[in-house]
């Protein structure tokens, strides 16, 4: 294979190698699921260090063009397809092309998540799921009997697009507990609370002018939102207590946002909890300036110590918030459930946006939870799975205390699935950790992914809930490790590559 | 009420009210849910006929102003809210606009569609639902059963997005026999098949600046899609063996189009089926101009005579065609299943899209459908729905000849849900109609609500599947009765109303 590696110019080595390695994937001359060279094999041909060459394919692997797999190497990504590249001359110039590409986005990340969550053997702490051995499966199944014994056909039928009317009014008597006033009107059942999100900012939003602000960090799922829907993010620096007040109106005024998201309490991912007077503050910009505020309150019930503070809707007395939860986060993924609580004047565009997306939510399943939260077990499993989740909260905070570099920097979450950690700026990158990692059969999911603006390149997510406590441990243990090898190359690599006017690394 | 009406000027007097009562209603003189005068009462203080009155109401009800409640009279639209239109003030300027109105949306209309079947003691023709007695429910429930004791918590959690791999397997093993070459990877899971429709323009049109083409009339929820997508649909008007191939040539140079929607086999709302030459054509002139098509397969598997004929896909060797079909109509709404086929080039951005939108379809619906489908008793229920169905059609056929005027105009379906019935064009309108057959417990689709271009004032679309044959015959029995009390009160009201520029019916 032919590259050229020029040290006199300004672009780093490890960019130049992926740039050329990229036109040939483009071009062809590389073809899908071709076998790249060993980066040590490749490094040794072009007399440069191995550390450059495997960030170039890190560079394309963020860029979805190469994937790695443990134990046999880098590929071009793509399909087993022998005459796939005959088959897309011949497909319409529209099937080409594709949206612009963020740096590794979200549905890539997702990707990459599940799958490594998948190899046997790993300790993936990628993912944003429940522990599975505490799913309420049981339970379910016989809310579901009971649902189809006692509503049979209608069950299976089509309903009305807002959701049934008897679920909605449990949740609205749920909303009711925590202080906001609504009734099973005001509630439209979605599939998760993804699903809300995205409807509400279809019907916010319209496009390429319009400007959400996020925090920076962000949810993964609504970055990916704001990418389809084309709708301009701007993201607001955090502090321990959340989203950064002091900046927010001036970035209100410059940027006239269409809506603020956040996820006041066990922020994804930083685990951050907005305290009260952040809160009210918040509310108060926003209704000053008018600005709709959209809260994701998925973790909520996921608290391990302190007490339950007020979500911003129960604070919102100038109907300027809207409310989205679910149950994915808290009970199960599978049954798809989540709600969207909207001001009056927006619920029948939201109805008609949900029954546009896909007509309605599965009626059996909206039945199903019905029928499970009449029984009462829900608190129960709550009770569980705080204390579960709180123990191996523990057990992670203690491993990382131990085998994680001192000048690591982590906030103690009082709650959700997340420890956001700040690695060593001046060492390796979360990427590289990331792709180093994968030997070691432990995976994470990179910071900067979460970032609108691709900031926080030495930041780790760490889910501890779904696994137990000594597999936590030994995964960070594992963590520790790669970092310690990826130091240890990163100082005998540097020499060499200081001569790039850019640092490589 | 202070309304003025003027015999001298071009607009019709219906038209004339309407307008002045709309105002009343934008700006809170008349207040939510206020009752308007009975149409007699307002006709005779005004010195019109009645019917000026009625279609000024029913003008109102189609712009979603009003509603009439049968037996109650007719009401502002709205909220029992008792300080709403002061919460209205206080709410962001958002709040208040909405998306450009079609005449009346399909949002609206299956609404309305949904209250009316709902209604005690009314043959509603007017939804396109399978029939809930034949719905297998402990088929279903036998299934969910085995999957949960089966699969266990792995059934309620995240997994793929793309969807269940079995199932995804299965679905192209049944495509392969029906010579569709797809593997399961080739398929993107759905939450029915609005939503592999929502998926596919999401990701081949671009908003404003784009054209799509579909028949004229066309599937009511791809109406709405267009509206919610802000794409421009051209309808192609539809001969006895549907799309007309002529049209077809002109409208997509004259408006290079992103894409042909198109339902070959028992046609909502038309019943139209394509004959193999048809087909054959439009595949042709899509793949010569580039233009992919998007074909819903929803009904397919409902024929009642005839032989089956291959789909738009089977005949695709320009790998032009998406392929959309779904479970919905065939076997069980309330799973929401569908799935997608789209060409290999598209399939990362489909399933992207997907996430998206709602992470993914429901496992454990997706599982139960699955184990379901593995039990072979998919067979049997087609076989008992088509024999139930075709009954069903002819009872409905039967009752149109006898009860319908002679003038009336429709095409004998050979499979599907509907039939399409074109009342003489000088007689009332289907919405005149629909509101007139409201007082005989009789509802229907409005034929005018189907077309991209506001036509076919005088179409009913008819359901033949939900009914028993009984009820079908006392029902268009009903619609008959109907339409000649409105005949009778149109030539009693023609004299006077003449004098209008414009006629007002």
């Amino acid at each position: 294979m032919s590259i050229q590696l020029r040290r006199q110019v300004d672009q780093p080595l490890y960019l130049q190698a992926a740039d050329q390695l990229r036109t040939k994937i483009e071009t062809g001359e590389l073809a899908a699921h071709a076998r790249l060279p060993a980066s040590r094999v490749l490094a040794k041909k072009l007399g440069v260090n191995r550390i450059t060459i495997v960030n170039a394919y890190a560079e394309l692997e963020a860029e979805g063009l190469v994937v790695t797999r443990v134990g046999s190497g880098t590929f071009v990504a793509g399909r087993p397809d022998s005459n796939s590249s005959e088959t897309i001359t011949d497909q319409p110039a529209l099937w080409r092309g594709g949206p612009p590409r963020r740096h590794w986005n979200a549905n890539q990340m997702f990707a990459e998540m599940m799958r490594m969550a998948r190899q046997p053997g790993v300790i993936s702490f990628s993912v944003g799921t429940p522990a599975s051995e505490f799913l309420p499966v049981n339970e379910f199944r016989r809310a579901i009997n009971d649902v189809l014994r006692r509503d049979g056909a209608a069950a299976l039928q089509y309903e009305e697009a807002a959701g049934y009317l008897p679920l909605r009014n449990m949740i609205a008597d749920y909303l009711e507990q925590k202080h906001i006033e609504v009734t099973g009107d005001d509630i439209l059942i979605t599939a998760g609370c993804q699903q809300a999100l995205n409807m509400a900012l279809r019907v916010l939003t319209r496009g390429r002018d319009n400007v959400l602000i996020v925090e920076d960090p962000c949810y993964l799922g609504l970055l990916d939102i704001i990418t389809a829907q084309r709708i301009t993010p701007v993201g607001v620096p955090l502090d321990e207590d959340g989203l950064r007040i002091d900046r927010l109106e001036q970035l209100i005024l410059r940027h006239r946002p269409q809506l603020i998201y956040v996820i006041p309490s066990f922020h994804n991912p930083t685990g951050i909890t907005m305290p009260l007077e952040r809160r009210r503050e918040l509310v108060d910009i926003a209704a000053h300036y008018g600005v709709p505020i959209l809260e994701d309150t998925s973790y909520d019930e996921l608290r391990y110590v302190g007490k339950a503070l007020p979500s911003l809707k129960s604070l919102d007395t100038a109907d300027i918030v809207l409310h989205a939860g679910g149950f994915s986060k808290t009970l199960v993924p599978g049954i798809r459930i989540g709600y969207l609580v909207a001001p009056p004047a927006l619920r029948d565009r939201m109805i008609a946006s949900k029954q546009t997306a896909d007509i309605l939510t599965s009626p059996l399943n909206q039945r199903a939870l019905h029928t499970y939260l009449q029984t009462g077990h829900f608190a129960d499993h709550l009770q569980q799975v705080r204390l579960a989740y709180r123990e191996r909260l523990e057990a992670m905070l203690a491993a990382i205390e131990q085998y994680f570099p001192a000048e690591a920097r982590w906030q103690r979450p009082d709650g959700g699935m997340y420890i956001w950690v700040e690695m060593p700026p001046d060492g390796p990158t979360a990427t590289n950790l990331y792709l180093m990692a994968i030997n070691y059969n432990v995976a994470f999911a990179i910071g900067s992914v979460f970032s609108a603006s691709g900031s926080f390149p030495h930041a780790l997510r760490l889910n501890f809930t779904t696994h137990p406590p000594a597999e936590i441990e030994e995964g960070i243990r594992r963590l520790g490790k790669a970092w310690k090898e990826l130091l240890a190359r990163q100082d005998s690599s540097l020499q060499p590559n200081r001569r790039s006017a850019v640092p490589i690394l």
